[in-house]
Formats: structure tokens, sequence, C-alpha cells
């Protein structure tokens, strides 16, 4: 398969994202990459830092989309960036997947408008793994701010599909992230969506899941508003980082202690790297009608590699097929529901 | 000063909130309680488990809403509850302040009704302070599933008089939480919130802050809706024990970590005891015109003695008055400016 990897997007390109190419090249035979980018800075880096350019072609791209650019930028003004070049040749069918590690808003607009969303999802979702007890897969991430109940009936069920394909989870348990485990809790919005999903036949649906649930295994799929998504994930980073900055306070403020902590170094280095969701690969834009990745923006070379593993893995399962398939068994009886509903009132 | 209790509320009520109704008189001398409760149980526990009712007097109510019953029952079926009977004796000015570990959405119904808000207070919320690099009040942390943006501007300046007031804090930095740092970043709500705030003479405003920045100092008040701060306090709440969790693990792994643990087990604990909220006594009902604290429904004794100290400083300090200023000069010019952008529009 041919996988197309955005070489420019990132606040380690080109290097890091060209080293991790030539890893997943090497490790994965039956990958070849499609790099895009600037064709002149690609090869010359290359040479000089003496990476194989085996199994890759470039696509030339001569303009970047940075951080700052607005997330229009992609159709707009930069067309032609590495960003824009990759999502045109994923629409063509030059490539199976798009993997880059850039601006996120304008990778889902322009993998929205550019590669388009499966018949009948509404919205794309960005889904990041939880790395708790057992991995959860949090969709919306941080994409749609708001959200209307049946966006996140369908963020459920294209949840469902990775984590059954992907991560080999049978029947994965969705949650809703709410205020309280009964029905009647939270927003008119997530009240409705609770019905919409308990009446889902594709999707194994366990309720409302608090906050304090979520990293013991209470869901697979934790399905929550981009907005809500976003703020749950950076508080998780955050507080992780506070408790081990913690820690190592403890650990350096007294001989004992540093004792005790270069006795245990090793099984600490583990939890920290536990916490670290870039093993897990890039996060899906779950919806849009190909697959399209977003590796963390600080990748290095190996994050780039799991990413690309990830886009690889989800081509060879044939998610997209199973996604088409799924959203529209599973999106008939909820559109009879609606009309239910709107009957009785 | 005279405290009112509620002696039946909470898991471990009525005995832990005994003890901590005895604590609490012993160590503050300037303070009266009066208990409500079933009078004959609460003087039969007394007398058994030898608690002095010194400085205490029974107000008597046979009935007690638990932690099932619906938030109006306490101004409905269970008008003669602890609760219900502790708000009213509040309202009639029996008692400078009331304190429960009850049924959270009763307390704050029966405090908006029996108790009635601030004159100008549209809402009434919960301030719950989580325990990070520095003291954080997250307001609204439960009751306002939905707001507006006035709601949020009103949070701002009740959580900046209470941190100033109770925690010694100078001008406040109140945050916005958001899912981005820029102006524009959220929900309509929260893009209007942002520009009320940014306008309001009464609060040192710092702009839109993200779920990572929260443990590390980027506020002292955290503005946000009752449904995400519900949603990160008990995210926040679920990712502490879960890293506590593994440590542990790794602590009891194997015998050289064991002893590892042992070298450190004082300043573990200490770590632990420092994300436990209750420490910083109850969580006050900012907004409500007389002083409403609700303690945690798993409080012990030390907890309940924590809430009173905390509602007496509350008291003491004139609090409530303060507030009532704020707001009046707080919310003149909020109403100039949405009345400015009304014109525009």
């Amino acid at each position: 398969m041919k996988l197309i990897l955005d070489a420019m997007g990132g606040d380690n390109a080109p290097l890091e994202i060209l080293k991790g190419a030539a890893m997943a090249v090497s490790e994965y035979p039956d990958v070849e990459l499609a790099l895009t980018g600037q064709k002149d800075t690609i090869l010359a880096l290359c040479e000089k830092e003496k990476i194989s350019l085996e199994r890759m072609e470039i696509i030339d791209a001569p303009e970047v989309v940075t951080m700052e650019d607005p997330a229009q930028s992609v159709v707009m003004s930069k067309k032609n960036s590495s960003m824009g070049v990759g999502l045109k040749a994923l629409a063509a069918g030059e490539g199976d997947a798009f993997i880059s590690a850039g601006n996120t808003g304008a990778l889902m607009t322009g993998a929205t408008l550019l590669v388009r969303c499966v018949k009948g999802v509404k919205r794309a979702a960005i889904a990041t793994i939880l790395p708790m007890e057992n991995p959860v897969l949090m969709i919306d991430s941080g994409s749609n701010v708001t959200v209307s109940p049946e966006y996140l009936l369908q963020f459920g069920i294209l949840g469902s599909v990775y984590m059954e394909q992907l991560f080999g989870v049978e029947k994965p348990r969705v949650g809703l992230l709410n205020n309280g485990t009964e029905e009647h809790k939270g927003t008119p919005t997530l009240v409705e969506a609770h019905k919409l999903m308990a009446n889902c036949p594709v999707i194994n649906f366990v309720g409302n899941v608090e906050g304090k649930a979520i990293p013991f295994g209470a869901c697979d799929v934790l399905v929550t508003d981009g907005f809500t998504g976003n703020v749950v994930l950076k508080t998780v980073e955050g507080l992780s980082k506070f408790i081990m900055k913690k820690l190592k306070g403890i650990f350096m403020s007294n001989t004992k202690n540093k004792l005790a902590a270069l006795m245990i170094n090793s099984d600490l280095s583990a939890l920290k790297k536990s916490f670290d969701a870039s093993e897990y690969g890039g996060a899906p834009f779950l919806g849009i009608s190909k697959p399209v990745f977003k590796a963390h923006g600080s990748s290095d070379a190996k994050a780039i590699k799991n990413a690309v593993r990830q886009a690889r893995d989800y081509v060879s399962k044939g998610v997209s097929a199973i996604i088409d398939e799924r959203i529209t068994s599973g999106l008939a009886p909820a559109a009879e529901i609606k009309t239910e509903d709107k009957k009785e009132n």
C-alpha cells in the first residue's frame, strides 16, 4: 500500500518526519510512502543526514501550513502546501491514507472539504487514545465545539468500529461522558443523545460515564463533544505532568529519598512512558471517507513511525468499508426514533 | 456567631457530623452551633458516644433528605428535613451560615428558593478548591449545566471575592476554562463571556485557560459552566487515584521496591493528602445571599470541622457584604457593554 506523509508538518519537521518515514519503511515491508513537501529541501536533508529514500517518492509542494495559519488556509491561500497537496492526492486515489503532524484545525478543515465525510456522517471527529487502565478512545477530542445528539451517536458508531478493528476489542463498550450516571443527566443535547445511543443496534452502549470512572475501564469508547474532550485531554495531560513533577520533588528532597528513587528508577520511567499517548500512533479523523491521521505536533521519528503503523493497520483491515456499512445500518433506526419523538411533540 | 449544621446529611451522619461539631466548638471559642436533625437520635448518640453538646442547641427536624431524593424535595415533600429546617432557620436569621454534607442538588435548590440569591445575581454556583500548585477555585463545579455569558461573568466576580477574602490572594487572577488561549476560542457563549470578563473592572481577568495549565498556577479562579466543571473535578479525582494506584503497584511489585517505598512512605502519604480537597473545608454556594457551605458527602469529623472553620471565616470577614458591593459595581459596566453590542448588531 502507499501512504502519503506530510514531510513539513509538526514542530520537528522535516528532519524527524523523514527519519520516521525511513524507520517505517524499513519496519513494514508492505508500506510505500509518498512524501509531500519542498522537494529540494527534502532531498538535500536526506543526503546530509544519510536518510534512505527507498520505497519513497516525493510529491513537490512549495508551501507549508504553519501552526498560526487559519484552518481555511489549506483550501485558500495555501492550496499548494504539503498538507493541501497531500489531501488532494488522497482524494484522487494516489495513496491509501494521509498522515500529518501539522496544524490540526487546518487538517480537519482540509480533510472535510477535500476528502469529504463518509456518506451519512454529519461531522468527522478527532479520536484520541487516553492511556488508562485499558486504552480509552475519546471521540471527539477537539474538533466540534458544539454538537447535536446525532453527531454524538455517530461518534459512538465511528469509535466503536475503530476500537474493534484496531485494538481488537470485541463489542467495545461505548460510554457518554456526563456529569452523572443517571440517564436524565446533562444538557438537553446529552439527554437526547443518550436516548439515540441506547436505541442504536450497532453499538454496545453502557450509558453515562463520569470523569472519575474514565481511568478505571468504565468504557472503551468515550463519546463527548470536542470542547469537553479537549478540556479533558489537556487536563489529563497537565495533571499527569503535575503529579510526576511532585513525585520528582519528593525523590530529590533528601539523600534517603534519592536512594529510594535510584532503586525504582526504571519502574518510574515505565510509568511515565505509560502516559505517553504517542505510543499508540496518530489520532484518526473518524468520519472522513478515507483514512486521515493526525500525529502529535511534537512527534519525533518514533511517533511518526507509530502513526504510519496505525494508518497501515487501518488500511489493511479495510476499516473505511466497515465504517460505511456500520453507519448505514446504525443510522436507520436512529432516524426512526427521531421521527417518533417528533410525532409525540 | 452561631452556625447552623445539618446533623443528618452525608454518608457518615449523624456520628461523624456530631464528632466534627464537638471538635469545631472546642477549637473555635467564638462559634456556637445549632444542629438540625432528629433530636432524640442526636441526644441518644451523643450520650452513648460521650460527645459534649456544649455551646450547641438542637433544632428538631424529623425528616432526612437522602442522596436519592429529587432536588425539589427540600421544599416539597421534605420541608421538615434537617436540610429544609436548617435553610429556613438561616433565612429567618436564626444563624449566620448553614453547613450540610447532604444531597448537593437539594441543597442548591433549597438555598436558592429559601435563602435566595444576592440581588443582581442570576444564578448561584458551587465553588470548589482544586488542590494544585496553588489552590485554584473552580466555579461552577456542578450546579448550572447550561450557562449564559453573564452567569460566567458573575461566577468570576463571586470567585474573586472568595479567594481574596478567604485565601488572602490579592487581585486573584480569573481565568476562563477554554479549549485554547486565543480569545475567539470556544462556544459562542464563551466568546461572549470572554468579552464581558475582559471589560469588567472588578476582576483581574487573565484570559482563557486550557486544561493543561490548571495545575501550574495559570489562575486563582477558574470560571466554567457546571457541566464542564463537574467533568474536570471528577477527572482530576479519578486520575489522581489512578496514578496513586499505579504507584502503589510499582512499590509492591518486588522486595527492592517495597524497601524503597518504606524509605519514602511518609512523603508519599503527604503527597496523597495534598490531593485531598477536604483539607480546604466545604465548598461555598457563592451567590446565595447568606453563607451556605456544602461539605463532601463522605466527610469525616475532621472534614466537618474544616467546613465549620471555612464558614466561620466567611462570616467573620463579612464576605456576604463584600459580594453585594462587588456585584453591584461589577455589573453596571457589563450591562453597558451588552447595550453597546446590541447597538452594533
